[in-house]
């Protein structure tokens, strides 16, 4: 039993006082305790003799307590029963609402940039996409316009009103681009850039973590501790499609991880159909099945000319076939007991139209 | 272009011979023609050079024609665009209505086949699964009940009204399994038995071939070829998961394989969400999102004592389970501008109520 | 430990009468015992409490007892601990030396059946592969010349004296092919067909059993449970690649297989480079590196007009390529402490040249 | 014909005005051209309408030149026909003899690390592994010793005359790890970060390249474009096994990668097969078949105390299972026509007893 932890949740009534009675406590028992902020509750994880042990009448009760194994730890579903909400500028992700972020792979230029946000904003998604720094299989490839992309963003942003979530590949980076985004992506191939992970994790700021197309459920959870191990509880776990040997979609999107996630921890779920499937017709019914299947959010690829852009266009929606998803959404949040979020800069009743007319 | 095949499709107008002069017209030009019948229409296999000039005047117009190539023939959306439906017992698969098969992964006795069949019965299920030729992956396990186990299931349809749906395993069980059962199951281990698919292909009865676990979808679209080359179109393609290196669940559920055949092919698809994932707990978001994805039909483990089933128990649902998911669908089925198919041993308000109560 | 088997292995100095003790001692405790003739020896399976207790004194004892669970039991390493060494005609497989089978993926003609083994028999082969039946992914592909084929080949082994091994698809197929062939070869696609399985395994005859594309280690030595199970203990395994994401080669060869399956099983280790490749420059690299990963026997596909073969012709060898892969496998045998088995129609002499001129 | 690249490599006979009089040539036409050291040689990498059209007939001729697509251009095998030879320290990989680096996966403390270092050397391996930082699943794992176990390997290097080889996880961390280390590893997480890649090609020390454990050799290939674009040669690619759906062993070593990188790429390949099985007693057998599928060098993980180790200790063999190897690999080499490298603190004559007693 030497690899178990104890993990003691203590809310906001416990103050510092008290989390240093059980720190003393398990200090004079030789066993190891160190304590996490997370949200609105501090999480102690103890390992040692005491664990197994009644502890001292005299210190605070914790609120509940969960047996652990493994690396998982902080972000075990019993810590946060309800679910975290995760709160991207005015998106929120996790209270139940279908949060769709959407826009293109990579911003290009001004004008492909605003005008795609505008389309995005305009059917009601709750936030806005973008890559500026573009991590490409070869060095020959578009990299992105870097930091004058980020201005971009930026710019969309204040347009439209919707929050901006963009990728970051180096921990050098960090700090510069907090500055401007609302949220970072780490992308599928740094999953496991564990110094990167860290650095992010102690901004404090919402971080949407893809996981890796090689790696396991299992791998993306212990993953997300290297950011909930910072103090950071603004994290959201983004299915993007593994690889398998089934060839004619770019990858296999694995909604069970989706259902599974939903079960395992408190931390919201987002999914991309877009990079996965890699076929634009697909990716109707795949995003209606990811939210049957429980995930929280959606992030869309959205381009207003696809045929040209510059990096994953083929899997990019037009903004017309985009509005039409949305209408189907709405429907399906009905018979799913949920609703659609939407975002500042859209009418629902339009919304609501595309539905009224295109499904029933 | 030698390898490119035209497929030239006949409404019932046009009359044995019409077929007759087509047929002469490419004997006459070095063209191959083979004709098939897949339901109400001819379809005319041809390959050669009289493929590619314009076609004598006097011949019988085709409906429409199109070209492909590898071997992927009839089973072709466009053949169909409308859908083939497939009709077990008083069952249909494919008029647009969910329609679910329930029962016992094994036929075990009597009193458990009875039980679960009267279950799934009350709960709307519209046919009823249950294995009396088992495949198991060692000789040394349970094999089932088989001829015995059969006869059980004869009994089942007798007492609820549901038609069944039974696996076969080997070719020389065809004939005599077909005096009794609804329609046969290839089982996922036998997709490519090529030998078995001809052989229930040439009965003409309805048949449902599990996808390979590590077949891909052309291949479980070239199988299906083997039973519609016999001139029968009662063929449902099930996806019941692939093997990937995720381990957190059996198999992994491919949602994009069932999006892609609804768009490939004009066969109807089914999902056996039960033995992909082998947690009961992952059913219920997986069955949603499987029909949200495009699913036809599904097909799920029920047990009336799932931890002593004799085969696969662990992955079985309780009856009061599978009715809540039969609630749930009725509701996601509103969402999606469908129906839920409910059988003849069920009373739909009930199922409604269970959705009022428990979703809404 | 109620799953657990005791296995109890006799050899040919313990008769039938005791046997016959072992069986009733094993009945009067609520023990179930079965005996399987493994070669030369007696294998006693036991489930139940005697297993755990001392067994009377009078009973004869066996050479050795295993502990087992699960299906996997006849084909334990620890039941024949120098490994079994199976005849195929003239050749030998498990005896130490490197047994290569080869010849064309299929039979097409006389011509080319008689040529390509003449041809691989003078290079050193030691037995004749040739598919009369061949199970294709689309019922409108080449499918074999079928019992003609079959007579090809036989005419080929008058002609070289090479056995022959040719694959089975159909268990009513069994006995007739049984008067004409050396032994069966199961291909991948069948590997789980356990009606196919059984059938060749009551033959006595020698079967290759090759792993399905899609199936694990532990399924390979669980099937061929299915033919030891029947008293036939003349079973090769056979490796052939697995399907994985890996695209650049057809699929991937698991040679880490091959060293567990040799540690794990007595039952003799084939692998099949040709078909797990289609590559034909990969073969002599992968040929070798299977040989020092611990293979038996090779199975490689030649052809004497690979650009024309009527199916994967592109993965085949021209003669002389394979002459020169002969050559150093001769050279490498001696690395590894092991001989290259050369056939009854090759002199040694001249591989050995080859191997002289062109390696050192 | 857009997205083709020409390659010209141009030998040290042509100086800079040379290739000044090339760049000239392709601006004056519209064409994008740029121009990479790549060890003796200077390549040419050229995209435009002039590719395609004869050159001036008064610019110095180039020694070959390539056309390719896509982003693999600088690893082409073409470039360097003959090979590249990497150095690291007194070790060169690439020369046709086998390069064996061994040591532990973790530096733990200087008497593990010494008494090890000096174990691996006088048996023969030319250099030393051992990580100072430890890229690892969970947060709460041991993450290595960092900058003091990078002095321990200094120190361990002092005392044997190994070179070492050491893993870096951070682009902030190179410049200060190549004051100490003789090479760089990357490692199969980081395989596609590509911020480290850049970073480390910078200083044009050897780089070792772990294959990312769900990345294609495609992929591998465009990575290892990331160190050769910053004019650095010095590259080796290692294999370490992928992710598959097969569970007795820890990754699926592909060995067919090997064969095909050593006919894509002049760059040597190295495989590790202690990550890839996690079974120790397959790294024999498999270490053979590596080198006899053309692997320039391997990477063996060899720990004094196994059963102790603070990583991965369960696949690190006992220094005298790592003598009986080398052994192995000195008799397994003749019989290839190849050579073991032997480090400088070991006797040759030893390895070799080893062998004669051991495998003949």
């Amino acid at each position: 039993m030497s690899d178990a932890e104890l993990l003691l949740v203590f809310d906001s009534k416990v103050d510092r006082s008290g989390i240093d009675g059980w720190t003393q406590h398990f200090d004079s028992t030789g066993t190891t305790a160190t304590t996490y902020r997370l949200g609105a509750v501090d999480v102690m994880v103890a390992q040692g003799p005491a664990t197994l042990l009644p502890a001292p009448e005299d210190l605070p009760r914790p609120t509940h307590t969960v047996r652990a194994s493994g690396g998982f730890r902080l972000g075990r579903r019993e810590l946060v029963p309800s679910g975290t909400r995760v709160s991207i500028g005015s998106a929120v992700i996790g209270d139940g609402d279908i949060a769709v972020f959407a826009g293109p792979c990579a911003v290009e230029n001004r004008e492909q940039m605003l005008s795609t946000a505008n389309a995005v904003a305009g059917h009601g998604a709750v936030g806005l996409r973008g890559g500026a720094f573009k991590p490409r299989t070869t060095p020959y490839s578009f990299q992105g316009l870097k930091w004058a992309g980020l201005e971009l963003l930026a710019e969309a942003r204040e347009e439209t009103g919707l929050p901006i979530l963009t990728e970051v590949v180096d921990p050098r980076h960090v700090d510069r681009m907090a500055e401007v985004t609302d949220a970072f992506q780490i992308g599928t191939r740094n999953m496991q850039n564990f110094s990167l992970l860290s650095e992010v994790g102690r901004t404090g700021m919402p971080v949407v973590l893809k996981r890796g197309f090689g790696c396991s459920v299992e791998e993306l959870l212990t993953a997300g501790e290297y950011i909930l191990a910072e103090g950071n509880d603004q994290l959201v776990l983004c299915e993007r499609g593994i690889r398998t040997f089934e060839g004619s979609t770019r990858f296999t999107l694995d909604l069970s991880a989706v259902a599974l996630l939903k079960r395992r921890t408190h931390v919201p779920v987002m999914v991309d159909p877009s990079h996965s499937l890699g076929v634009p017709e697909l990716i109707e019914p795949l995003t209606l099945a990811a939210v049957a299947a429980g995930a929280d959010a959606l992030l869309i690829d959205v381009h207003v000319q696809p045929q040209q852009a510059l990096c994953d266009g083929k899997q990019a929606l037009l903004p017309a076939d985009f509005g039409r998803i949305m209408g189907r959404l709405d429907s399906l949040a009905l018979g799913l007991g949920r609703r659609l979020g939407i975002g500042p800069a859209a009418d629902y009743s339009q919304i609501h139209d595309v539905l009224t007319g295109d499904v029933v």
